[in-house]
């Protein structure tokens, strides 16, 4: 029996996306049902009732939930085709380390940018370029941050490169100032068929923060 | 060679607790130097630069920090005795999702029943209690979150327990008034050598409790 494999999404949504990626290197047919979140669904309150949030991968009917937890679950599933994550236990730590990182800090500090104003806002653009320093310096010279492949951190960064205009836009500072390497990694990613269809142009992504951040009173 | 372990971690740390656990399960010698977090070492500083906290496990020579990733790292390393995770991809995803899920809700919920008050305080009593009757439901009527063995999601919460006597003498409520399975579950758990002797009492975890509340000044 061929796998049903059903992923729960929105096109906007940054955690969504390292799911497509990590589908689309490991060619993996799959349905896409967006959601609304605005209304999110019955179907999907059931398949995630504790966050109720996406992505929800549901796998023969099982849902698995939490983006970094289903790249891992992607991983161990279809073993055979693009490893994500190296076999040396140190490495598969460092990797969960620093995606575990990404959606700590670099998460929480892009979310402060385009909601806040003034100095609280200079505080969370200053956070976000600290943070995205630290990764500068953990990529070094290497293609990926995997080495050279593409592997888990990669899938679990690429998607934030997606935003990174519209917080450059609305925080008016430029990552590339700073963060070189990780820029040119970004730009070597992205011209990975798996990566640049499943992320959106930035500037849609843009126009959809300006219309998110209207909707939720952060103008 | 004999493997190097140092376990660098504090007596009431929830979260140096779980590797603990992990290792006495494993069978693991390590040493543990114990860490003053009010005045951090500079060796601590150096093994994880970016958290600056405990735990932090260095194997010959190499750090691994986070508590739930170090469990993944021994459960990778040392495979042969007592699996922490089932080898199913699916068990091992839900098993990384509550271990998640305590991090996030339990343990955010508990911090803020012994540093707020009021109305801050009753909803913090609140979440915790919600949050564990989530957890409460997972167990159902099996011995151990893992099925009939002790395993990865029992050791991320049993390190909560030793707190639940602090939370609840300063909250005033009972657990077990909420959640019985868990505490049937939780000693259950307190029975086995590798919890009883890696956990503080109770009582000494409130002591500690009140002194951290009056150093941090939220009394």
């Amino acid at each position: 029996m061929a796998d049903e494999v059903i992923l729960l999404g929105a096109n906007f949504s940054m955690f969504a996306m390292r799911v497509k990626v990590a589908l689309a290197e490991k060619g993996i047919g799959y349905e896409h049902k967006e959601q609304d979140l605005a209304n999110k669904s019955q179907f999907l309150l059931e398949m995630n009732p504790i966050h109720k949030k996406v992505p929800v991968l549901i796998h023969n009917k099982k849902p698995i939930c939490e983006s970094l937890i289903i790249l891992q679950y992607i991983e161990e599933v279809w073993k055979d085709k693009s490893p994500l994550l190296p076999s040396d236990p140190y490495r598969r730590a460092q990797a969960r380390f620093w995606g575990d990182f990404i959606d700590k800090k670099v998460n929480d500090a892009a979310r402060k940018i385009w909601t806040t104003k003034g100095e609280e806002q200079e505080k969370a653009k200053n956070d976000f370029i600290e943070s995205l320093k630290l990764l500068e310096v953990e990529i070094g010279d290497k293609p990926y941050f995997g080495g050279e492949y593409f592997g888990f951190l990669d899938v679990a960064l690429i998607a934030f490169y997606s935003c990174f205009y519209a917080l450059e836009t609305i925080g008016e500072f430029r990552v590339e100032e700073h963060c070189p390497k990780l820029i040119e990694w970004a730009k070597r990613c992205m011209e990975k068929e798996s990566v640049s269809k499943s992320i959106p142009d930035p500037k849609t992504v843009y126009d959809f923060v300006l219309v998110l951040k209207k909707r939720l009173g952060f103008e």
